[in-house]
């Protein structure tokens, strides 16, 4: 889901890389307090905001809301009991502050001439300023600045009479990527979008000896693990999934397209020890830093990665180079979710919060540093200087993803494009501004070759790569829509 | 407005009496901030919630709403700051607690085709559960639970093209009270039911030397005092204003139907400073407590006011019996918005927090207790109990409005009927449960007389007096609809 | 009790008449529900922050103070079960804000080698600055800024061994006025100064049927009745109580000297419903009010209030001279604990939130007000402005206490003499400065008339008067200092 | 500093290893900013509370505190403002809830004769419960329940006349471990204890062209990175630094006595870039690590730490053995500061929700699981658990710690004795409780030869070793006390 109203990839600072995560439960014991803990190995996902509605055995659905980590936001027992019920849906995200933001909190929650009905979605779409217009034109009123609040409106003025119709009537029109979980008062639902970029995954609890079981949709596999679900499945692309009392119903409307799956996933996104489409995380990675080595070797004493998204790289690396790996930079966990404003004064200390230099392994050393991604550039410069005045003799930084050219509009938060450091500079600039001796990022082949390809083939390429590539596979209608107006939305005060 | 999911009308202490207040201004320097004035000085139509919706020259809204005093909702110097513009609408409430009640606090607002668009409601619609429906069921999805949102839905979905036209298109479709506060880019809009039930006002400030003036509209008098407005003219019944940079505008779409004005407004609710369709109240009550001693002397030693409501009509009780005025109860108006939950212990002392006995008043004396009505006993029953025990030898209870028997479905919080002591029992009963030696209350015709009419006219009543009478001049639509589902509405966890 | 550090006779605005209330029940169920009923009652007395500290049968001591209103601090049923015991002590105060608020507000606390001990202050110490610095200089840490705080002191460091026979020598070193309300693991303690300045009272419950009764000490009779218990005495000046198991205990250690109790309690201070020293107080006010009317009675329409204060003197006035009495102006009761901060167009308006003009009461008449006191006279001048505004044709101005010439030291929150209006200006400059047509105080001898003396006897006065007069009973000590160095104390930041 | 009242090693769960981080500045602009991010790099060593004392130039010393992260209690810009001056004393720690906390929470600060005094302490008293006991018999009054008062009562007594003196005076007559920053109004202190157990450096900032330099004392060398210090040297066992305008004294008062430098803070306590007593921490633990590979080798698969604080010893053990390493155990980092309490069902999942395993680094593999130490056992037997189900076949843990036997007196928070595995258990009966396939502890001579000594000389004991050896240097005073009665201490409600 994207806010239209603050559009994310304007957002000044450096961060990146955040998403969503979805999950849902159908008939579990606690299923709230189930969906709680799939949110808490989510996290990852989006730390800002999360989400539960649960639907209990009357029919009434009940919802909780808030701002933070999921631990603090569903910790008061008495808001869990108040999530009774066997059903529930749930939402990681990332988003802004204020009561905009509450307002916007997933899942989003109606109700429709045929009941109560909750959506979580991960993913953006395309065309949803296009069918927000349209929508408000006649007459539809959306109290959300979300994109994802346009499915909810579809679905309220089609003209079919099952929920699943109503779904798949809405799904058709809109373009983009997502990842839909929903409940109504007689199913669990989860959806893909036809090329299926952002993941999904069924898991399976109990049900021995004939009972039925408990059943599990969720961004990655490592929800399923901490609530104890074997993995079934990934959801297939443009799959719709029912589940009901009946079991598990799969609905396959859209015609066949080849699948493009988020390659960043692989790189950065999901949680290490998640197999995301049959293939481990982890070991992705390392294979990624292995192939690295070989097409960017440089003589050095220590591989240090940039931790913590930064290590199954640098250690696939170390390991096919033999340079020795070493924590060579020690990341601060305990960054809350304020710090002083610093003044001039601390500001030209250039303080760094989260990383700090293991001098010891630093000094009057070559050292290799293995990072993700570049994405505007400044937190490289940042920790390359501090690697520096430890007493590197030289630094050479290996990225474990190809130059990010392209701003995803699929659900991952990048900047626009002109902030882009390697939209606007070569390889040789980039090297300087970020003050290393030596650059260099993976190349796109090698990339596929690391997740088991020949390579990247350009006709039919295996995922969605557009942030390498700008090979964009679904249309950006709103963004090629000059008439791009703000939208006249309400401020909170 | 009214909550539909909880029924006021069965919240289960001895509340009564509590309604909305709406104010609305513009073209004037700092409009947020005398809409908080406003608000301040209507704090008495509802003390719960309140929220401000503003409009800025370049045509954004901006919203603030919270739970509390005015006063404390709007104290923060930032959060003023942001409600910039010289156009806006505010609304008072009484409400319930959560998430749920956040959704509700009014100003309700919503992104039209034509831009946004803000209003706030005074009064209680009596078809709104069936237009909702009718609503949802094609296709409109609803935020809240007040009644007033079908407003917002109508506007939405009119085939008219001007606002004001679909605003007139929405209310030919409501029943019901109101008195309505609205913004939208071009003007501020009032707007009165075709019975004129609840009140509705407008004053101007400025305008000298040929400047444009800045134009008000409240529920009463007193928040144009405050802020330091000139009364101009109560809206007429079925009036709708429109006020833009041309000045004000006034459209009378319905047909002529005879006043009905909320009789119970002079009894109870509105401030004792303010002049209600051109008669102040204060006096009023003052005559009602001379015309209730006419009709119900009785030999005492003092007339005792319960406070703080019951205060003018003793004075008038006491000058028109030459019975002396004393103030033999005290109210402690330091009572927070919560209190220790008692134990049976501290119940069985049946303290009372609000009032005590001014017991040297009180110890040998027959008392003429005063109050202004009587809604479950519940609370008369205590004072009564508090007033012997203080050592009066005889107490006699006069009550300044005829016996509450029927419900109010036009906006003020009242019990279903069931609970009403008038309705399940005659004089003698209500005298014997509440525990006094006599009891009386003033007649219809008395009433009417003390507001200067010579009586009531039964086929055409001045006022709305269905509390006394069950003559509602609005039909009951939901409430004499047998289907009176429950909603099924998402509970906020 | 005083902050040492803020001086609050140094406060800017025109608060006046802050003082505290004390309170302490001994063997009864509940007794910190009782105590938190107790200290609502004397709400009045300060409304700033409140504490209690309760005794369980274990012999431990649970504590819990907060800032705001006693409702509010003490709602938590959680927290109320922890403060478990049959014992309590709790006290009211005004205080400033932030954490040095916290750490001042009382009862206080300390670990003495004989036990824990708790204390609750109403009064001000005279020679508090000084008995400081000659405890810390020979070691003594202090952990609030209060005076009352060297109560403790003094009792630690004592020689004697019993808790009582450090008490008093604690008191005989101490100068000013006090009622103690004091707790520790065998008895409750109630003490007053030696010429009884400030009011203490006794109460009793239950004891039928050879039950040892319960016992509450309190600064009013009004939270004796809250609780239901029955009035005992007043606690003597200069007396202790010592309350244990074995009943009450009276001691008199310093010799007798003739009382001097405060007449400000009766002009304003204590609640209406409250007897003090034997007299009621509202009938006294009333009585205040008849006297003023006989010495300086003027030709009037109407006399009003200033509520609620000025309401019984404009009673007992109106009652006197035969002009009618009117509620002229309506005081808001819904000022919450903060409020708008007014830019110069509000501040301009010259808005008052807590007082309002009843404009037909007023208009054209010629209008007699009552009010209890004038201090820096800002407050007053506002009030005759709103009056004149609404169109009173003549405003005479009544005041039912002699003119305020100097400041209390014995625990009234008055302005330094310099900011009071009477130590500066005649009467014709007064009535000039505040814009009445007339002004006139109430005489010192009708002011003691009303309390059923002859008059003032200026060698013997019966009460403690010296903010009218400046005969202050109890010597100056640190304000004579002239080494009157501020503290060196910790800022909370 | 330890809680007198709760004893903290009777806290049930199965915390280890908290401790405090001290900080202070002399002669440095934005001195209490420097000292927030000096908490920040420290904030391994506490992460409940903490506190800065800021000195201004006028003399006044202004203070804040609070619970929870570094970062959020110091980010807003006003509290900052307020904390002005050149010179910062600053404290973390863990610590209980409640208001109790609030008082406990460093540095402690007093109003002395000589003026005001901030303390903050790292370390444990052994004698606190007598000098406490001797302090309230002679008149002092304690305001927290923390040892670390003791110092400043001591002070307050003294008969010393300089601070410097009466702080010798206090030390003299305190047992124990301690590592002291302290500020005066001429003085930046530091001090250690005679056996030098906890740590404390010196650092230094600017200085340059004749200016004076900026001072810095900090826990460790971490804090000295994240503002730009310059590691000047480690205060001495038994030293006392005075840092004025003049610059740095030294002060030795105690007789020579061997150092005893806590070995724990080596294995565990101090973050991994830190540099203590002249040794690298990160090194050090690699070194273990090897260590333990040749004592304890075994045929494995994989070597896999329990992050994060395994790892350097798992990356250790792994070079030496030549066995993998690899991150099988994946630690999720947003853990908020509560979760959802379980209901049976969710305990019945045995959920870890901070760690989650890394199924295909597992799955078929004999694994070495390398932890720092192993406590009460609890959270071993369950990461064991999760492992075995991620398919490990073999499961060998290695400890690069010796047994913990003993309970840790001097400022490290562990169990009491009876509650620790090694304390109860032989190694064999301890690798079945945790469920291993074997079990492994670093032998103390391992250990000492790992920090570069020969073994352990019994005699002179390099280090504090009293966990692993019951051999404690310095007495026991408190805990040997047969009459260790409960404080009878003031508890929040």
């Amino acid at each position: 889901m994207t806010d239209l109203s603050t559009r994310p990839w304007q957002s000044e600072d450096d961060k990146f890389h955040e998403e969503c995560g979805v999950f849902g439960v159908w008939n579990a014991t606690d299923a709230a307090a189930l969906t709680a803990l799939g949110l808490h190995a989510l996290q990852h996902r989006g730390q800002e905001a999360a989400g539960i509605v649960a639907l209990d055995e009357g029919g009434i659905f009940h919802a909780h809301k808030g701002q933070g980590l999921v631990g603090d936001i569903f910790s008061d027992a008495k808001v869990m009991a108040q999530l009774r019920g066997r059903a529930a849906v749930g939402h990681n995200r990332y988003a802004t502050t204020g009561e905009t933001a509450l307002r916007n909190v997933q899942p989003l929650y109606a109700d429709f001439a045929f009941g109560g009905f909750a959506v979580a979605h991960n993913g953006n779409l395309t065309n949803a300023l296009g069918l927000r217009r349209s929508l408000v034109g006649r007459g539809c009123l959306f109290q959300s600045t979300t994109d994802s609040e346009v499915f909810i409106h579809l679905i309220a003025i089609s003209l079919y009479s099952t929920v699943v119709d109503r779904l798949i009537d809405a799904l058709r029109q809109v373009q983009g990527a997502y990842s839909l979980v929903a409940l109504h008062n007689g199913a669990l639902i989860g959806a893909r979008d036809p090329l299926g970029v952002r993941p999904l995954v069924l898991g399976r609890m109990g049900g021995e000896g004939g009972a039925p079981p408990s059943w599990v949709l969720s961004s990655e596999t490592c929800a399923l693990d901490i609530v104890g679900a074997e993995f079934v499945r990934d959801i297939d692309a443009g799959e719709i999934i029912v589940i009901d009392d009946k079991g598990v119903h799969s609905i396959k409307p859209f015609g066949k397209q080849p699948d493009r799956f988020c390659i960043f996933e692989y790189i950065y996104f999901a949680r290490p020890d998640s197999i995301v489409e049959g293939t481990p995380v982890y070991d992705t990675r390392k294979k990624i830093g292995a192939e690295l080595a070989r097409e960017s070797g440089v003589a050095a004493d220590v591989v240090v990665p940039v931790p913590d998204s930064g290590v199954p790289a640098a250690m696939g690396y170390s390991m096919e180079s033999g340079i020795p790996f070493e924590l060579g930079i020690i990341r601060n966990h305990y960054v809350g979710r304020t710090f002083i404003e610093p003044t001039d004064q601390i500001r030209h200390l250039g303080v760094k919060l989260k990383h700090s230099a293991n001098r010891p392994m630093l000094e009057g050393k070559r050292v290799i540093l293995v990072d993700d991604s570049i994405v505007r550039g400044t937190t490289s410069r940042k920790i390359v200087e501090m690697v520096r005045q430890a007493g590197a003799t030289e630094v050479h930084m290996r990225i474990s993803s190809p130059p990010t050219t392209h701003s995803c509009y699929y659900g991952i938060d990048t900047p626009e494009r002109g902030k882009l450091l390697a939209a606007r500079h070569d390889l040789q600039e980039m090297a300087q501004i970020i003050g290393v001796d030596s650059l260099a990022f993976i190349s796109l082949d090698g990339l596929y070759r690391a997740l088991g390809k020949p390579g990247r083939d350009p006709k039919k390429p295996a995922y969605c790569d557009a942030c390498f590539t700008g090979d964009y596979g679904i249309p950006l209608t709103d963004a090629q829509d000059n008439n791009d107006r703000q939208l006249s939305l309400l401020q909170a005060g």
